[in-house]
């Protein structure tokens, strides 16, 4: 079945499509300007923005239903995106009621259409590379795009509990899994590769002991080339072995930051 | 609305008190005689065992349902139990049919009855102390016992996947979190504490460096008092600092095993 045409058609007939009582939210984390940013959607007729979500088909694995909506809203695909939470509150998809939304659209669902009964959200998270995506708005929405962490606008639903979450379970990741693979250029400098774990702690690190933790990791390989950044510096450029990278990935070692 | 008090009730009318297309399914870890076990239920007339599990009420808290559960099937309640992966596989509650255990109950279920529909679960952990449960039968099933995790049985659904991800989040909250209280006696020795990470982990521990890790996460009181345990070993008894050990489990400490 082809996806609803029309919000008419998302509220009147979406159930036969998408499973009920259950949705997808995602947080999609990008790195730029050595900032962390957090991809929101602005809701139609709505005070308040909401991260990129959607439901899972009838025949679709969970997991699948994520990376559709991550490619949907990203145009990106094939990105490190994993479970974090599953928020069951009953309460949690009550308010804003939509109603704003719903007169804007001359629309007329029930009570109980299927989109206003209780839905239980399975939150996922991705780092993805700033400059691939293309942030692309959904039925529901009139705007897509980057916001500073530091800096967020009114959220609707839980979805600052759900950010919240979702950084903290990065943070605790960036102990046991290598980061950086997509979201730096092919050559990076260790100063760099510092700065990407530093923006997403949000603290400074120790200079010796993260080059030490980070070799320690054997992903990186040291090229013959320097940057010049000034007269007296001129730190080399490393590079991923993606192959140890991602055996990393799976296996998991221990770093603590 | 109370429980449904029997099966027929269960599948004819369950949807009215219970959401429909979400379950919570708990492995419970239990410590004895130096065995890491899991709690496990035989369903009536169906050959093979699950993990105890239910469904979440229209109104309550997906983690409210799952201390419920949690406190049915096994009379205990206030430990921690923690969400770790929710498993959304289309066909994960197609087999077994269970159309054994219909026949044998007299009732007749039409086919899209609100149990055979996809059904995506919140998986939940607790280490408990063994001692303390009192395995108890829910309506589907006719026994209710400890495994131990090196002997299980055969398992329905998709309930080894389950099991096997439990451990390996149990495992690795380790390195996060202290374990220990409820599951030792009140006063124990190093190496007892020590066989208790070694059972989790399933492999040996260097002596030194666990007792320094110990140490070093301050939740931890020497007594005056020493075991004896043969001519030339008296080790001392130690007991856990309950608020130090509860500051631990709230902030997280890093000791990486």
């Amino acid at each position: 079945m082809n996806a609803p045409t029309s919000i008419k058609e998302f509220f009147e007939s979406g159930y036969r499509q998408f499973l009920p009582h259950v949705s997808i939210d995602c947080a999609i984390f990008g790195f730029h300007d050595n900032q962390l940013k957090v991809l929101l959607l602005k809701m139609k007729n709505v005070e308040g923005w909401c991260l990129p979500g959607g439901f899972i088909q009838w025949a679709e694995p969970a997991n699948e239903a994520a990376q559709r909506i991550l490619q949907e809203r990203t145009g990106i695909s094939q990105v490190f995106l994993q479970q974090y939470y599953t928020f069951g509150e009953p309460e949690r998809n009550k308010e804003p009621n939509l109603k704003d939304l719903i007169d804007s659209l001359n629309i007329e669902p029930a009570e109980d259409n299927w989109l206003f009964r209780r839905t239980i959200s399975i939150g996922y998270y991705a780092l993805v590379e700033f400059s691939k995506v293309t942030p692309t708005v959904d039925l529901l929405s009139d705007e897509c795009c980057w916001w500073d962490m530091h800096e967020l606008p009114k959220l609707l639903f839980d979805h600052d509990l759900m950010i919240g979450q979702a950084l903290q379970t990065l943070r605790m990741q960036l102990n046991f899994h290598p980061v950086g693979y997509n979201l730096l250029p092919e050559k990076f400098t260790m100063p760099e590769l510092q700065k990407l774990y530093e923006t997403i702690l949000d603290r400074p690190l120790d200079r010796r002991n993260f080059q030490k933790k980070m070799l320690s990791l054997r992903i990186l390989e040291r090229m013959d080339e320097r940057k010049s950044v000034g007269p007296h510096k001129s730190p080399y450029y490393y590079r991923f072995d993606k192959n140890k990278y991602d055996q990393a990935l799976q296996a998991g070692i221990l770093l603590g930051f």
